[in-house]
């Protein structure tokens, strides 16, 4: 299949909303009314043949009357309904289409499916879905996402781009994004890909220049061998994080009848992943805690951790978590470090790693601290634990973090648990570029991932 | 040794506490400004030789000018002088005592530990620390914990109780509940463990009928064989969640100098822990997750589960982790359910398990497939994962939720993700005893811990 063109439909100047309407409960009113909100600097237009006007709009009876060629045609019109009007689409010459629409595959309508496909065909025109939530580019600000924000927060402008194929699945992550410190490149949730294909999304990303990191979540995947040919380019260019399901028979089955994807051996599948130089995901958590690492740390040197704690016990989880990952391990301080640590610490405070700090540390403990084992040339990545129910831990500590953050060209990554006042702590820390975990395990098994990354790039 | 009388000490009538202070800065103050905070409904005694008075309460120089005899003696003044102020309190006829001072075996002072606990065997006080956070008792309102609630939340009343040896990692566990819809009963820091250790402490709790579930987190145990006799017994009893810390030799060696304590073979403990029917859990966050569906559910007939989900993504994704949990499966629904379900749902709903609602999922939908799924004799437990960012999914399905789960005799847990408006309505429904977890791997994990417990109960 030759390579299409997404460009339009990615960052669109103009779209078309086949099916705005007037009822707030209509998914095309929820799209437009999207659009709206988030400021779309492009050309937006109308259609719906019931109406002159919608919300200030001019409404056209159909995308043929409408004189310019538009970049998207969004379509959320009942299924039996989108062949004709992607047809329009095709002549109208709109450069790509997306169709919101449920109703086909998924529910055994192969029939209508397979009429959309030929339509799009027909005319040449990349057409994404059904039954997608579509694409969100914070960027150009096209948001296709029938779902309010007050439900769904859209994330903050960065270099993550996530692909689903489950709008679910991708709506809840995309949530969870927004909560998150780091931000979004493109949310693309591509339905049954009837037309547009995990292939052509891959290709597209790979291109990208403000995708710095993929993440996927495939139920199935339909062109397998186009896949991982295109994938093992892409593993070497960008960190490609990848979430499959069905990898047990009931979960099989019951994406199937999720996507109408036959889903493949979950086995074979993992194992074509990682010899691409994917990174694998177990959960969904997993997701945003390997976005999270992949977006801002620069690559390890190597595999040598030093742990700074004001909590001795997250000290030794963490410990033990490194000295289990497999690829990690602690790093010995050097005698130069040592001696500065002597010098600056508390007689309690022992010169070693895990380093721990005690539950008195302050914003100056953490300095002296982090100022001597960043430079220490035994250290590669840096994992420093703030416990901010203790008494010296405050902003004073967070700001110092965010200052060494900044200077260091070692992977640094931080570890904080808690309610309220670690979350207002952690969300300052990560709207800095520090990337904050709730688990030792969590921030540890990414460092594995991103070194491990390193040495596939390497080894490739 | 004898069995040592904690309950003056854990729900005390009377506390004094040595080494009050006005200094806000000082230990002893936040802990005396915490007791009024709470509103401790028992005598609150100061003892500060260097004050006549402080917050409004007379100040004693020593214990022994207290007229009556005290249940609870929190000591919080520098190591050196806390033999003689134990002596005191041998002599004043202290019921118990806590000291939260450092600077004892931790830092290699273990002459002056020894001393600590020769002074308390003398007397035949119970002593608790040194090196420690205390006590939080949520129901009498006694707060030993020296870190202001801004920082570190109280959680609300409740059946679990949690044991950290390390007062870090304790703090932050705390602060975590705190967010979470269950409840405490206790929270015990014991710090080094000089006199009362985690046999007494676990030999309490098992006697303690507030405490439904027992959570600890270890990182050494001084007296193993004494610990699993009392542990055999209590897992009987009650279910208790362990996290050991120094699984590996790095995090063993760490996790001595923390505390010194001696970790012992991690694989021996998790062996013993396993055949006395503890649930063991790999991070932090397990324990969480485990205390959360001990504490609310009630016991699984069965290992067949039915999946209710307004997100197919999350469906299969769940459908994976019951397959592949070992000892959980997919429920087949009965004729009568298929039936049922087939005269409420709309026809784009299959009916089968996963059941999937699709994205549009409103109150009245979740309520008719609640209703009659929860009737199923085929189920034994249920998983509902309600996506808030989805239109038809708001308050009234949570309601509706909450309504059939105080009318289901089976364990129901739910699976729901994103930031703000989904937290909002997390808390709705933990606050009215449905646990609601983050992501399918948890939510299985917990229902897969609930079920082996309950088979451990049985064959033994």
């Amino acid at each position: 299949m030759a390579k299409m063109d997404l460009e339009p439909m990615m960052k669109p100047k103009s779209v078309a909303i086949i099916g705005a309407s007037r009822d707030p409960d209509k998914v095309g009113h929820v799209i437009l009314q999207n659009y709206v909100n988030a400021g779309y600097q492009g050309k937006i237009f109308v259609v719906n043949k019931n109406a002159d006007s919608i919300m200030g709009f001019k409404s056209y009876a159909s995308i043929l009357d409408i004189k310019e060629k538009v970049d998207l045609a969004v379509i959320a019109i009942p299924a039996p309904f989108v062949p004709e009007a992607l047809e329009e689409c095709g002549k109208a010459k709109a450069r790509t289409a997306l169709v919101i629409s449920g109703g086909f595959a998924e529910v055994g309508n192969k029939e209508l499916q397979e009429q959309l496909v030929a339509v799009a065909k027909k005319y040449g025109i990349p057409t994404m879905g059904p039954n997608c939530l579509g694409i969100m580019d914070p960027r150009s600000r096209s948001d296709t996402l029938f779902l309010p924000t007050y439900k769904l927060a859209r994330p903050q402008i960065g270099g993550v781009s996530f692909v689903s194929q489950s709008g679910a699945v991708g709506s809840a992550i995309l949530d969870m994004i927004s909560a998150e410190g780091f931000g979004l490149s493109k949310f693309i949730s591509y339905g049954n890909a009837a037309h547009i294909d995990e292939v052509d999304i891959l290709e597209y990303l790979m291109g990208d220049d403000s995708t710095k990191v993929i993440v996927m979540y495939l139920e199935g995947i339909k062109r397998g061998r186009e896949f991982f040919r295109i994938a093992k380019d892409a593993g070497k260019k960008k960190p490609i994080i990848v979430l499959k399901a069905g990898r047990t028979n009931a979960g099989m089955q019951a994406a199937h009848s999720h996507t109408a994807s036959l889903a493949g051996s979950y086995e074979t599948n993992i194992a074509a992943f990682l010899q691409s130089g994917f990174t694998v995901a177990d959960d969904l958590n997993d997701l945003l805690y390997y976005a999270k690492v992949f977006e801002s740390e620069p690559e390890p040197k190597g595999n040598r951790i030093a742990v700074i704690t004001n909590g001795g016990g997250i000290g030794v989880i963490t410990t033990d978590e490194i000295a289990a990952s497999g690829n990690l391990k602690m790093a010995e301080f050097s005698k130069q470090t040592v001696d500065a640590l002597k010098k600056t610490m508390p007689v309690l405070v022992n010169a070693r790693n895990p380093l721990d700090l005690a539950g008195d540390a302050d914003g100056k403990r953490y300095e002296d601290a982090i100022s001597a084992v960043m430079q220490d040339p035994n250290v590669d990545m840096m994992v420093v634990v703030t416990l901010f129910q203790t008494p010296g831990a405050d902003s004073s500590v967070a700001s110092k973090l965010i200052h060494y953050k900044e200077r260091s060209d070692k992977p640094m990554i931080g570890i904080a648990m808690g309610s309220e006042y670690t979350q207002i702590h952690k969300l300052m820390m990560e709207s800095s570029g520090f990337p904050v975990y709730d688990s030792p395990a969590a921030a540890v098994k990414s460092l594995s991932a991103l070194l491990k990354y390193k040495e596939y790039k390497q080894s490739h």
